[in-house]
């Protein structure tokens, strides 16, 4: 299978932990650019190759044979010119999917306006996550403890990822007294996936996903 | 019912989100505080009150009467010390939960040692995010034109949230033609929230939450 190339521009925090997540999985090629190369040796391990250099040069993207590249990750932060001359560079010469991180709402039409495909906000994104913790302090803030997650869509439901609570193990999940407003969509199960129905028996160590209101969650974790 | 009362020092962009998604909920008693008071002025419309002064002084904290205060947001971005020195002090000296932003994996486990209850980086929720994107490009980034959200659970699965497809509408849920290893979880229908079985309708104008793995629901969106 060809593997798909990503281009990460800019080594900062942010492009530090998309190596590191993306690194993970041996599909991607990863190639990350910067003018520093201390910033290009800390990251190294992680990446197939690095180019030192300014990437808002448009000569030099064309030189170093990233053309047929499929995404690109403008992860410039301090520099909004750069980030932006790098940017346009890319939408306007290369074919590949540009997602680039924008540190206003200004600089974020902007990016927009040039083309590109993915306009990420750190602090915006940070923001939300936190806002989701104040507004459900009972699922998040004590079970961040729990090796649970919390995931919220809207309308004030979310969805919970948790061990298998001990009065659950052995039993059907049409057995389980949960209130008929929450359900149980998914187990984990030795690192496969279940998808469930009323007749799925839950074992020891499932890792369970359930959807419901806030509030029916948060009772369900008292009980 | 009491308000819970919420103090956010520091006013950068992470504040501004966050303030902005917070002000939307009337149970909420907002409080900024921030040495700057242009920065201050610029968010007071969605705030109850500001308090202008160096939160990392702790005679001022104690002071203006911010004792009984809920929950604590240290939104210092840019100044690690104060950053730390404010944390310290409301664990110290308040009884409500301290959320403190990081800039770093050093910063982050000093907040943590100082008892400081949910640590943010930013970068790091935000690069996450990013890679969800990558990995699974047919699900995020086309669908970004779409008005539609997708949430990676683990193990390759996702919860995909998208407006009731034309073919999908007056039909009962165990009449549409999808895989069985996909699973309907939510509507959400004139901002209400259908938790639904094989029987519910689905109607025009739905938003239907779905899980399955991200293979079968690219196939489902192809077809």
């Amino acid at each position: 299978m060809k593997k798909t190339e990503v281009i990460i521009i800019g080594v900062g925090r942010f492009a530090e932990a998309l190596i590191s997540e993306l690194s993970r999985f041996p599909r991607f090629t990863l190639i990350a650019i910067d003018s520093d190369i201390k910033k290009l040796a800390e990251i190294s391990t992680n990446v197939d190759k690095t180019f030192v250099g300014d990437a808002s040069n448009e000569q030099f993207l064309k030189e170093i044979g990233i053309k047929n590249a499929d995404i690109f990750v403008v992860s410039i932060g301090n520099d909004i010119q750069s980030n932006l001359l790098t940017s346009s560079i890319l939408k306007d010469n290369f074919n590949g999917t540009v997602i680039a991180k924008a540190v206003s709402k200004r600089h974020a039409a902007i990016l927009k306006k040039i083309g590109v495909n993915i306009v990420i906000m750190s602090d915006t994104i940070a923001a939300r996550r936190t806002a989701i913790s104040i507004l459900n302090p009972i699922l998040s803030l004590e079970l961040s403890e729990r090796n649970s997650e919390l995931t919220e869509l809207d309308g004030g439901v979310s969805i919970l990822t948790i061990e298998a609570l001990p009065v659950w193990e052995n039993k059907m999940i049409k057995d389980l007294k949960i209130p008929r407003s929450i359900s149980i969509v998914l187990i984990r199960r030795d690192k496969k996936v279940v998808i469930v129905n009323g007749l799925t028996k839950i074992e020891k160590n499932d890792r369970i996903s359930i959807v419901g209101s806030n509030e029916e969650l948060s009772k369900m974790l008292k009980n």
